[in-house]
């Protein structure tokens, strides 16, 4: 299911972003139930990153980014028997930056991805919940 | 089920935005399965837009716009009955532009929402599905 949205368009980021440029945010459904009941993210937790281009910065709604082309995919998995040795359990997926899309791939090297989710979102289980209103609508109060 | 995304950010519209400031898009399911058969909105099609604010410009993935808090929803439902006068059987609903929202709400004059679609949208039954990469993959190339 749907969770959010991100936007760091690479004319924002020195033509280069590190994820260009629409990120939108998916999470299996099942964890998602368990996390509005306990606002964690259970053992086998899923979150599905998937990355479009800027199509438009102008349309009759406005001035701002439209959606272009679908322009790469990544993963995040929590487990802790498969992934007992990454921070928080967490195992980090890319199947690139542009199509077509790699058809099998590894976990990343902590380095890659999971240092900065450490050093920027480990007191919220690696997972940067407060830029999607979604999470923290879905969270209990008792969280 | 999440259709897309697209922001007309307050900071890129003079201060103030027609719809501030991002837009998640949904359709209801039944209608995406026969959209993907068909690359048609069948009748019955409903489309919610879900706005919420700008939360922060910056952050350890780049600079650009991340989500706030929710800020308002609208809804879009085609039906050649219930709405045979109004340009391409769409009606419009707006559930207001702040929290709480409106629990009733009219369908807006044509003026207020479908004049936009009509003029800019209506060879693709007034609908802007060039701004949705999931609406064009879903599409059949026979459309």
């Amino acid at each position: 299911m749907y969770v959010g949205e991100v936007i760091t368009p690479n004319d924002m980021n020195d033509g280069e972003a590190s994820f260009p440029e629409f990120h939108s945010v998916y999470m299996d459904p099942e964890s998602f139930a368990e996390y509005e009941k306990t606002g964690k993210y259970r053992d086998g937790t899923v979150l599905v990153k998937e990355l479009s281009s800027v199509g438009s910065k102008k349309a009759p709604s406005g001035n701002g980014y439209f959606q272009g082309e679908f322009t790469g995919l990544e993963a995040a998995i929590k487990d802790s028997k498969r992934f007992k040795d990454e921070p928080g359990n967490w195992a980090y997926f890319s199947f690139g930056h542009k199509y077509p899309l790699k058809k099998e791939v590894s976990k990343n090297a902590a380095a890659a991805c999971n240092q900065c989710h450490q050093d920027n979102a480990q007191k919220d289980d690696w997972v940067f919940s407060q830029d999607y209103p979604v999470l923290r609508a879905a969270a209990p109060k008792s969280k």
